[in-house]
């Protein structure tokens, strides 16, 4: 990037944001030092500028609410937005590109939307869009999937990609919290919204994988091709039980190149993984990416997946990368962004194979076990568990079996004829249970 | 990098070269698709010509003995180079960049030797020398550390940087086998070669250390400014004791910025860390680096740090890098590398100040612990946990305190004091306790 001095403009002033002046203010220096450049924050876009100036986190005289003032600034070379959302901050990308401006952002939701039109306009006007903070807060996970792991044909990606999810199963977990209880916690702790609904869905992990998952198989997916069971479903007692099969539980975003196929499998639920697996171990709002490669084989990256100085972390090192021109030549000569790829080939769900568990209440009345164990075996579904604590005769009671390999379609169709049987109550559990690639 | 068709030359065809080759024929389209360009091995050097023709791994062709095909050859953009050691490759290292070739490099040795005179004559012909292969196998830690962690003030890094020490503590941990015992296995199993020597020391860790500390600390630290502690004094009973008190044992790489100074403190040494850090959990021939920067916070980048095709993918993902222009850029525009910082202030390790671990040996008589406790009271020492299993009297026995936070220099001369007590058996065995940062 031509100049000694590079001009910034900031579109939101909200926690990244914050976190973002902080980082351009103290660290000045350093980054001078680093690039040979020196990096000037020139002007924040926001709506309530009385607001922003007397908030003491930037020089009162660069806050505005005149967007020309960024987008087609001339004395602006990049601009970092950090406002989220979809609308209207695509069209103010889209100006900005348009206008010459390199774009780095955060905003997950306005790429798994619109990243592949953005991607095209930047490409068309030789700039750039970097976007590490969209995913995975302070771990550079896109740029390994950009850089780091070139050589390698992806074939798996196993996630925690949801800080407030994760917290929240480690509590149920950790200290058999309902998810009630432990989600109250987190709201209390600071790890989820007011309105959780994005996160405990599993939504905001299917944005993410969304974008990962594009890089990894380098084919186009959207948030929309990413179906997603959250948190908000999970009972105390499928954690408990599943303890004590030796697996633990987590939210995992999920996408996996089905073998020797065009298939991709994509999907972001919760799991069970054995207990001694390094995604076990990931703890708290923590999140981890573990990448499966042909060549490099497992690889994982972890950190703190959200928070105001690990986002802001991610959004600087993208300037600062576009700054050395290091993650714009990525980004113009690497072939992966979206907008020049095919989009991809979704494996319908119940065509998926995996291991499963498969939780039951029924009356514990003579036959019901060989009456579940035949719809079972009739579907051609083999198990390699079964769990049934002592109980009354009369009483209700849990049975759980855990499958092999077997295709979800098949699970799903054996549960709901089960679920007909006169001694089950409800609707059986289904969780998958994963076997991490060697 | 113009040109449609990029030209290759490797210097070695020993287990990562034959990686390297089996990569670029094997995925050439993967590569074409993502860079836009195709890559063309054109020449591989080795020293003996007929037998890696006979080898079957690449055109027999294209192998040569003779080094001006590959290092002054105008169809040679870029040099890979997977033979190791330092001389004569540091001359024909020299000679490529200074006929405008781009380096791949796997070779630490050379690196920590040579680095910053290599580094200042690529600049000064403008060119580009990548050495993701050099530190942590497939895993892209390099990069983190000069691309998606730029924003940060790293304060310190944690590695296990050393595939074959960690089998071998894994094993005597997991299976209460003896050092050598476990030697014996790693051996057997490919995880350590037959001098072990560099392995085991600590060296190789070391001069892997060095290298990425420069970079996280943006001065120069050569392999000879790292202390080195091996895995080949460890006694089993350590272990075992430490495992009593909550501990792992690893040989973990030290890089630690000095709070509030210019001092950096840097080792390599077996230490205890909690059973519950995810450090603790790499197992077996895994490698991880726990990175520690004042804005992302802790991250942590796991995979193997060896072997044929984690190693090749870091070089074939440095030469996309740099085919795509984005490794070029990073190192021509940052200024990370030795060649541009100025010499670490290394600190005298007796100043540095951890807890740690002591073991002594006693003849278990009225008084010992009293006259232990008492030079380890007169040095200002004050102990967090005492260990002493029951004994018969007059038998020996081991005596092991763990201390809170101390210098170095007073432990070791409060060891050496205790070592001339009446009852104490050789010299008390001192280990480092890690307290991770937050």
């Amino acid at each position: 990037m031509a100049g000694d001095v590079i001009g910034v403009g900031m579109i939101g002033l909200g926690t990244v944001g914050s976190g973002v002046a902080e980082l351009l203010r103290d660290q000045g220096d350093l980054y001078a030092q680093r690039t040979g450049k020196r990096i000037e924050l020139r002007r924040v876009l926001v709506r309530d500028v009385e607001k922003a100036k007397a908030s003491g986190l930037v020089d009162p005289a660069i806050v505005t609410d005149d967007q020309e003032q960024i987008i087609s600034a001339k004395d602006i070379d990049v601009v970092i937005e950090v406002a989220g959302g979809v609308e209207p901050i695509d069209s103010l990308m889209q100006f900005a590109l348009e206008h010459g401006k390199h774009v780095v952002t955060a905003n997950k939701s306005l790429l798994a939307a619109k990243g592949p039109e953005l991607f095209a306009v930047a490409r068309d006007h030789g700039v750039s869009i970097a976007f590490e903070a969209s995913c995975g807060g302070g771990i550079p996970c896109v740029t390994a999937m950009t850089t780091g792991l070139m050589a390698n044909r992806i074939d798996a990606l196993f996630g925690i990609l949801n800080g407030t999810c994760n917290y929240i199963l480690t509590e149920m977990t950790g200290s058999g919290k309902t998810y009630a209880q432990a989600l109250a916690e987190a709201q209390e702790a600071g790890f989820a919204e007011a309105d959780p609904a994005l996160d405990v869905s599993g939504q905001d992990a299917a944005q993410k994988l969304a974008i990962l998952a594009s890089l990894a198989f380098g084919v186009r997916i959207t948030g929309d091709d990413v179906h997603a069971i959250g948190v908000d479903g999970l009972d105390l007692e499928d954690i408990t039980l599943g303890d004590e099969m030796g697996y633990d539980i987590k939210l995992l975003a999920i996408a996996e190149r089905w073998p020797g196929s065009k298939w991709v499998n994509i999907g972001v639920q919760p799991c069970f993984i054995k207990k001694d697996e390094l995604l076990a171990q990931v703890a708290g709002p923590y999140n981890a990416l573990s990448v499966h490669g042909h060549a490099a084989g497992h690889t994982l990256y972890y950190g703190q997946g959200a928070g105001q100085l690990p986002t802001a972390s991610a959004v600087v090192s993208d300037l600062l990368g576009i700054v050395s021109g290091s993650a714009s030549a990525a980004f113009s000569n690497m072939r992966l962004t979206p907008d020049l790829t095919q989009p991809a080939h979704i494996l319908d769900r119940r065509d998926t194979e995996s291991a499963y568990y498969l939780r039951m209440q029924t009356l514990d009345v003579p036959g019901v076990m060989a009456e579940v164990t035949s719809i079972l075996g009739d579907k051609g579904i083999s198990l390699s568990q079964v769990l049934q604590h002592e109980s009354k005769a009369g009483e209700v009671v849990s049975l759980v079996v855990t499958t092999h390999l077997t295709r979800l379609g098949d699970v799903e169709d054996a549960a709901e004829e089960i679920a007909g049987l006169e001694p089950i109550q409800g609707e059986p559990v289904i969780i998958r249970v994963i076997e991490m690639p060697a």
